[in-house]
């Protein structure tokens, strides 16, 4: 076969073409591509990583992850040094990450929540460069915009087919959805599906595809089931809680919001179940058909909707089992991605639609800002998640927090670190009153129409105080550990070393 | 609320700092963000564009698209000129776009099929620039490469939300999938959803979702049902078609690939179903379970699917009501994006893992390649949509054809335009006999253990020419009126005016 036909090189309109070379022109050959490396080692030799490289991990397996771990391992094996983990969350599950920093192969870590050992080590100064606090939201857009280059995303995916078709909701360790992973794997230079489950091509209910994979790197184990999801979630059923969970649903009741479309969101904590459980009796009771429940999805908020009481579900992480056969079985049940989740700079973000969102708060102070980042002690021992972002677009953001825990006052003149401003926070709830941001008098007013007392923020903090036995300690060492970072990309705190 | 928290500027190891100004943090106020606007004018009107703008389009409601038309028309309404329309096809329908071309307002066109009142214009020479015909992958390839710049895609939405989550299984013109439309909806600068169904949040079955979305714009109608999908896609029962399909399934039941995971595309025309009717009477028969069928899918598929034959679809476009049906249904049956079907720079595409692809033709020449572009008149009606792409990607890409048609050999010395460079076409079928690429011989020496008797192309070529009444006609006119482009980018063929 030889090329018979003679094509003009220059063609008016379009500039210079370079033809097809008929003759060479040939099948793709890539029928036989192997994206399947048969272990993490071979997965980091194929990407070609050097050191300072920037390695993006999610959180949906939790405090069962495997995999964080695993990859460093490999890379530490490979002589990397110095790389920076880009994680959306750090459990105690991931302690042996302490050590990969003291001896230099981990060199900068940014994440969205950070608790256990690793946490600890950050506090007291184990990394030279401070950590970066995001919020989900707010990791998302700094991937987005670039601010935050991924080198390799290593996806951990609870099912895989050879050419990376990712599923969620088979295999031993599904997790049901990946939300928190979808935008690394669009934006990441390299993407690796980490799985023990390779399955036939194509990968049943793919919810990232091929296009976006590089490699599939076979590991023995994603982690343990255990720590992946619980058996099921359950609402509180302290009296205290139980207490607080009837006040908030009332100022959700009150509020004038509880109408036909209400959205939802609340945290997987048995106080925040609980308000839920709250709110939908009411919902019930006044015949409400909400639009829909997000966030981290329990077997609860299933329940919720095929009670009727939502419309849907849009989900950007299962907390339990009956989230994830839901999410298998039930249309209205969605996954959504971090971006749409709670992206700041997108034009629509799911957090821009809720109604009301019930948060708990490890600090909260007496402008309303809330810190659910460090404890009493000024340790490190969490983060935003989607604490700010869901805060930031409910027209009604409630915080739960008992006036004391452990001794130490919850209610404090100034919180150890703003995680959450406050004025984005609407409502406190506590076991001795409710209280109102200032700048919301018509909510005030609308719970005063309903025959509730808010009182003063002050009268609460002066009750904490009472109450306390002990107070916070805040670090004063000039040596800044972390900065908690906004869902804008401000900083809105920092964090000294202990 | 005033800000007490002094934070500093510089953080050693970050750099200089941007702090969150407490007091002014405020709720996002996109609760009442407005994305929807009443009219595709008042959507213009938003977009800011201006002339010379490239506005994207996709065919999933085929020929009865009224989106298309109803955009230009409000952009000519608004005073632009020059627009680019980058299409993935272009039907009969889209016949009112001739007089846009002829007023100026619009300059350019790209698109993967070129059908109708259209194709005749620009054959004649309307345009002044020539059009870009490209395949399904190479489209995917050049948005996602930068190549080809969006400024806004208009996404025909069977139904969106007040945000912008579109689903295509909703609505009275529920297209099923709008895989054409995922690159555009990822990499436009503006996405606006057009739509005559305006859901509650959140739509049911998001396809397309909100974080790619700016503007959702109200139409009457997305256009005439009956153009969109038919009731049913039906196998060709001529006989001389059955033969050929007869002939088609022999070569790949003799071909070796026949076994368990096979993988099968083919098109939608009558001798293409009828063989993929034997094909699977073969699987049955056999006892082979495919892996899967792709492309476009019809409720044929379906069958095949449901029969056991093969464990799943990969849908980019649906052609008819039970293969919408069938997505809504059956989680086996997944949808794609151009780029995941077929996008040639992408690590894994799906046409990649094709084993055979039966595809049609207008000419096939001495050498196997395959026009699908240019009548035997030189004038334009088609184009490769995944006809080259396709054909790259299967080991065995299989043509039927007809040796005339209206008096015009198909089998002839030379395609009047190269669509599909013959190295990737493996066996032509026609009623007078099979033959075999030379490049093949593994296959042939397959079909003559199998006791087929494979002819030289040659000999169909002069059998053609003893059937034939008339000679194709190849345009010498120096103006070039189209390009075709390989999925790589460069350029297989040129057209001339008529």
């Amino acid at each position: 076969m030889t090329d018979r036909f003679q094509l003009p090189t220059m063609v008016e309109g379009l500039g210079r073409l370079r033809a097809t070379v008929l003759a060479s022109v040939s099948k793709t050959r890539r029928q036989h591509l192997e994206l399947v490396v048969p272990s993490l080692d071979a997965a980091i030799r194929e990407l070609g990583l050097r050191d300072g490289a920037v390695l993006s991990f999610h959180h949906h397996l939790r405090n069962g992850d495997a995999v964080l771990i695993a990859v460093i391992e490999a890379a530490a094996r490979a002589g990397l040094r110095d790389l920076h983990v880009a994680a959306s969350s750090i459990f105690p599950v991931h302690a042996a990450l302490v050590r990969h920093i003291e001896s230099g192969v981990v060199g900068g870590l940014c994440t969205n929540f950070l608790s256990g050992p690793v946490a600890e080590a950050v506090s007291r100064g184990a990394l030279k460069r401070p950590v970066i606090l995001r919020t989900h939201g707010g990791r998302a857009r700094a991937i987005e915009s670039g601010e935050l280059c991924i080198d390799a995303a290593f996806v951990a995916a609870p099912a895989a087919d050879p050419l990376g078709n990712i599923s969620a909701v088979e295999g031993p360790r599904a997790c049901g959805v990946l939300g928190y992973a979808q935008c690394d794997a669009l934006h990441a230079r390299k993407v690796v599906a980490v799985t023990d489950t390779l399955v036939d091509y194509p990968a049943p209910r793919i919810e990232i595809s091929q296009e976006h994979v590089d490699l599939v790197a076979l590991v023995p184990s994603l982690g343990d089931s255990a720590g992946i999801v619980s058996g099921s979630t359950r609402p509180s059923e302290k009296p205290a809680d139980l207490e607080m969970a009837r006040m908030a649903a009332q100022v959700i009741g009150a509020s004038g919001l509880l109408q036909n479309g209400f959205a939802l969101q609340n945290g997987a904590g048995g106080t925040s179940l609980a308000t839920a459980a709250a709110v939908g009796r009411a919902m019930a009771e006044r015949g409400v058909t909400g639009s829909f429940a997000s966030g981290g999805i329990t077997g609860f908020h299933v329940d919720m909707l095929e009670a009727g009481l939502f419309r849907g579900i849009l989900d950007v992480q299962c907390f339990d089992l009956r989230a994830i056969e839901s999410l298998r079985r039930d249309a209205r049940h969605q996954p959504m991605s971090a971006s749409m989740y709670a992206n700041p700079h997108q034009r629509g973000a799911v957090v821009d639609r809720l109604d009301a969102v019930v948060l708990g708060a490890t600090e909260v102070d007496l402008d309303f800002n809330v810190n659910v980042t460090t404890r009493a002690d000024g340790a490190i021992m969490g983060g935003s998640g989607g604490h700010a972002d869901t805060a930031a677009g409910a027209k009604l953001a409630i915080v739960t927090t008992r006036l004391t825990a452990a001794g130490y006052p919850k209610l404090v003149e100034r919180v150890g670190t703003v995680t959450t401003p406050g004025s984005t926070i609407d409502v406190i709830v506590t076991e001795a009153g409710i209280a109102v941001n200032p700048g919301r008098e018509d909510i005030r007013d609308r719970l005063r129409a309903a025959g509730m007392q808010p009182v003063e923020i002050g009268d609460l903090y002066r009750r904490a105080q009472t109450m306390s036995e002990r107070l916070p300690a805040h670090p004063s060492s000039e040596r800044i550990v972390a900065v908690s970072e906004y869902r804008d990309g401000t900083i809105s705190d920092v964090i000294r070393s202990l």
